[in-house]
């Protein structure tokens, strides 16, 4: 934290370099307002570039507040109008339902059915809407290791969500907060690599890879909105016009920290993270060797995925845990987990949890599932 | 600005003392997600007690990414309903006009029609808008030099406007970004002071006292809500939760240092924002001295306001000054001045415009107005 104050004067001594003026004067115009769309828009696109395979300009780039507020400013703008909705895979991360239900917008949950392919699920999803007097102008996804349920795309799901959405004029909302923490394997590209219909928006954030106390994430605008330079620029436009009344600009302060953070070390954030994915991955392997010595003689009854990074794993049981049971678990096991109901957008997924193993380290998460296991033990003899 | 980024490490030995932990366990706290109200509530309070005699407990404080973002909660919150209007004085801050038109909310100009006393006024606005199907639920006001026009509300007139609120429930909000910046002459109470009736939210901003990078503001809900606190409470909630899917909690880097420098100061902004006060003040004495020697002859075809603090004033001409006259006289004349109209609700104050005199000096002003001068002398000349 105090290292990183350390960066500002770093930014600074760039921004004196780039305008051909003294520090000092440097830092007064930094201590001012600045231009809605941020003015670290550089760094973060030779970042994405370098980090995510993204190559994008600078111009496609707006500073936001944080990726929450990239969120509460994209929903609104793509959904005007009544009847025009956003899509989002079920369960899903609440910040995206919090937006809509302030904005008064309806989310569709989505997910192919068997196994269609995703463009066969937009299709469907899309008519029925349609029949409906609704539109779909919207789908949110976090395509690697997704809040709760820890799951990845694989390339061919993702070729097929975006033809859909190129088909359906959807534009893709591509949350990509965890990317970086991948432990094993290699990732596929990100939607907005693929993108070849002009329809991804990539939501970056600075909140897992340096720290959520800066708030500084980014939207980034296709170059050309489903093929249109100029609807591109307009959608770009709309947003920092949002912006504009909602934070005025991110914090010059907070965005010279990030940007001195990029420049110290050459614009990638791979050293950055590593002691921390290091660490994330020690506390999932040791989840999953906890959860295996506690579950993993009961056969089916209780399951979980094995996510090659992230933050999140998703569980099932073999009974209901609502809020009722969360609080019990809480209270009389000291084992907090989430219950995916929570970011259920119809109520389903009632007996499954979210387990996180980022906050934590492995000693507590080998006590941890032991208590957990205990109030399983207990609760399934109840319900059975 | 760098010398405030100092001020970071001040606020985290405060933190540290007040929860009794070590400053590097304070450190990695701040730099994770904090609460939604933010950490600098109590601070902010006692800011507000010693400059601006506003009794309030830190409970009633939510701090804001700007208080910009402190608008763009409030008011939709105020405003749920169809037919829920705003009010606010004509001309107004384009802030609160961008808030209302993306939520789209109507915002009713109301002033007090000849000497009409301000609770009559809204009294009579109030029955006028039922008749209509809607409800006022919010005024907005800047009671101490007003941006656009630099006046100020008497004592007289703000607890008029305090008593007319009280009795129709419109909530008050209280924007004071230059009450600091008074030059001569007794402040009247800020409304929030005066307020018997629990209608007044008053919305703090640290761009003009410590400055604009740092975008940090609050909103201060009152005590009792219209006399209930459980209705205060609950706004105060909905105002959080609101925030919660905006900026999720302002950063908490830019709240230490905000926090820092309130230690620091010993919980008063006066001796820091005395230099900038008193450049104001000779910037605004050198506008009007040079108003006076260009335009003190002409009698009444040119007028304007003196303000006794702030950063802007008003002045009327004898033509329509709009967009297009704007740009001529920043192309042809080198002024920047803001026509009236771009503040206006209805599109009247149509030979009004705006003088800024925070961000220039005296020399500036002094070849501003005379260029300024020739520009009104010809304009005048040829529309006469």
């Amino acid at each position: 934290m105090e290292h990183w104050l350390n960066s500002v004067p770093v930014f600074l001594d760039h921004m004196a370099k780039v305008d051909g003026c003294a520090t000092s004067h440097a830092a007064k115009r930094l201590a001012q307002y600045g231009p809605t769309a941020g003015i670290v828009a550089g760094l973060i696109a030779a970042q994405l570039r370098a980090d995510e395979r993204i190559e994008c300009d600078p111009e496609q780039v707006v500073v936001t507040a944080g990726c929450q507020e990239a969120l509460s400013l994209v929903i609104p703008a793509l959904c005007p109008a009544p009847g025009d909705v956003m899509l989002a895979r079920n369960p899903t991360y609440i910040g995206v339902t919090g937006v809509a239900d302030f904005a008064g917008i309806e989310i569709v949950p989505v997910e192919p059915a068997g196994d269609e392919d995703w463009a066969c699920t937009l299709a469907r999803v899309t008519a029925k809407l349609r029949r409906a007097g609704k539109a779909p102008r919207g789908l949110y996804l976090t395509p690697e290791f997704d809040n709760p349920t820890g799951t990845v795309l694989t390339e061919a799901q993702r070729r097929s969500i975006i033809a859909g959405c190129g088909e359906h004029r959807i534009v893709l909302l591509e949350d990509n907060p965890y990317g970086m923490f991948r432990f094993e394997g290699v990732a596929p590209p990100p939607m907005a690599v693929l993108d070849d219909a002009g329809c991804v928006v990539y939501l970056a954030t600075y909140s897992k890879t340096l720290c959520p106390a800066v708030r500084v994430g980014a939207a980034v605008v296709p170059k050309r909105l489903f093929g249109s330079a100029d609807a591109a620029e307009r959608f770009r436009v709309e947003l920092c016009e949002r912006k504009s009344f909602v934070t005025v600009n991110t914090s010059q302060v907070t965005q010279a920290l990030v940007g001195g953070v990029l420049l110290r070390e050459g614009g990638s954030l791979r050293a950055i993270v590593e002691g921390p994915r290091m660490h994330y991955r020690r506390n999932r392997d040791a989840l999953l060797r906890a959860l295996d010595r506690a579950f993993g003689t009961q056969g089916d009854t209780v399951q979980w995925n094995r996510p090659n990074g992230g933050f999140f794993l998703g569980l099932s049981l073999p009974f209901d845990f609502a809020q009722a049971q969360t609080a019990q678990c809480a209270r009389e096991h000291g084992v907090i987990v989430m219950p995916m109901t929570f970011f259920s957008l119809d109520g389903t997924h009632r007996r499954e949890i979210r387990l996180a193993f980022s906050n934590t380290d492995e000693r507590e998460i080998e006590a941890g599932v032991e208590r957990f296991a205990r109030y399983v033990e207990t609760q399934a003899s109840l319900t059975h």
